[in-house]
């Protein structure tokens, strides 16, 4: 949610954007979604997910071969290919190509093994969705980072640094269903990752980069996406006054707020439920909190009128 | 491989296990399966599986709810039910009851959903296999840890201190298939449910107990087996000279042989290769290395004639 330079604008249309840490679509899927959802119409642009901002990194890799991990079935590789990657292999395809690589996982119809995967170097690791067969997937992974030729399927294991960069696109320990309890979301999958990466190399740190709420390269991102929105509502636009932000998250939607100067607002509709959740960290600490979406909308306009 | 008190008798018959840390079948089945393998008839009580020491905990537990974790299908669940295990739930039964519990699972048609599960405490947790479903799985046993009724699907998470024990099978961090490299086995995903319940709980250290090589239920179950076995062949058995144990794992087969007092020979047909492997520890360092059990075999008929 935010607020246009112009006393009159906001009053017409207020760009926002819908700033989320789930994914494993398109943005244009995502949209079609939400407006069928919601009845009101979002156009993808004003959906960011947590991968979107991973499309800054398709000039470093467009025509390099690229891991892309987590989703259902092909969804996420179709992601990467809309972004611009033009080499994408899931594991799906390399238990296709040598189910003994993880022997518990049945090979899949939407498999397309394209390489010898002992001879194809990967470039790159990126985490787009939750994965849906965590040991497959770290066995996997951890395969790219201990061989010397960043292959899999190959006894060359041994790498003794990580040369093969990781990326993340949500940073969540847990995400919030109908299910009465937390469940457990990327984060969780990283975390193991690291463990099993020092345990295999006798206590190294595993080195990645992180997209999603509360990181900068998300902000920046939606920074852009917002101002692209506003000059076309107007031309002359050149930045905004103030930026609100709602979410339920503290260590996400609240905490990324926060840290890049937007007016934080908390709703009790998902894992925020009370303050004392977040007593001993400033910053997770809302600036308002409001029950719900649309009471966080009226608080906005309140505060804006009142300016 | 044992040799029999008494220099004729060994000539006849000696007895010999199978000992392995694998299983998710039962020793019947493991049976009928090697017996097909190698062409020589293998008896049920010849063969010890990771799971097959459990049986102890049967007269704790028979009419207690117990969580079934591992193996494919419902096979473990069969095992532990074979065993005298009479209350017996596996992950895919919760999933069926409430679908949300993981939602990256589908229900399968082998679930059996018996239960209110909120309402339905587990009293133990052992995990007789691999999991086939790590996330899951981990999800479903941290949510019993952290329920303060033992139960799952409920908001009644914080329970402070451990109260349902957990039983593991088998400690082994990796093994060996016809993959050119080893793959994670229970081990790597013991480390991941330590890792996710310290990150639950707060830096809380989970406590297990470990069945299968190199730990000593399972010696002193190999030993009731192997009694029962010359006992048989000679009534008049009260104990055994020596014990030879034949295995490629360093940390499971010769750290287990070299700890219980028995003589301990590697063999170069899977996880080791050489002595530098374990130079670093005493306690990994086999008596005698072979190439494969042919030569073991070989050797302690040539150790024991010549005694």
């Amino acid at each position: 949610m935010k607020m246009m330079k112009g006393a009159n604008r906001w009053r017409r249309q207020v760009p926002f954007i819908l700033l989320t840490n789930g994914g494993g679509v398109t943005e244009e899927a995502k949209a079609h979604e939400l407006s069928r959802e919601l009845g009101v119409k979002i156009m993808p642009n004003q959906v960011v997910l947590s991968h979107s901002p991973m499309q800054s990194l398709v000039d470093k890799y467009r025509h390099r071969h690229v891991l892309v991990i987590g989703g259902a079935e092909r969804r996420c590789a179709e992601v990467a290919q809309h972004y611009g990657f033009e080499k994408v292999t899931i594991p799906d395809d390399i238990v296709a190509w040598n189910p003994s690589a993880w022997p518990f996982t049945s090979v899949r119809d939407y498999a397309r093994p394209e390489y010898n995967y002992s001879q194809e170097p990967i470039d790159a690791m990126m985490v787009l969705h939750d994965s849906r067969d965590w040991a497959r997937d770290l066995q996997i992974m951890t395969d790219v980072l201990q061989s010397r030729h960043r292959v899999v399927g190959r006894a060359d294991w041994g790498q003794p640094a990580q040369i093969v960069p990781v990326y993340f696109s949500n940073p969540d320990f847990q995400w919030s269903n109908e299910y009465p309890t937390p469940r457990f979301a990327q984060g969780a999958f990283r975390l193991t990752l690291e463990l099993l990466h020092r345990q295999l190399t006798g206590g190294n740190e595993l080195k990645y980069r992180l997209f999603g709420k509360p990181h900068t390269a998300t902000y920046e991102f939606a920074l852009t996406t917002l101002d692209d929105q506003a000059r076309v509502l107007d031309p002359a636009h050149t930045g905004f006054r103030r930026f609100y932000a709602v979410g339920d998250n503290p260590e996400s939607d609240i905490m990324g707020a926060n840290n890049h100067g937007w007016h934080s607002i908390a709703v009790r509709t998902g894992i925020f439920q009370h303050p004392d959740q977040v007593a001993h960290r400033a910053e997770l600490q809302p600036k308002d909190i409001v029950e719900d979406v649309e009471e966080a909308v009226n608080l906005i306009l309140e505060k804006e009128l009142a300016m």
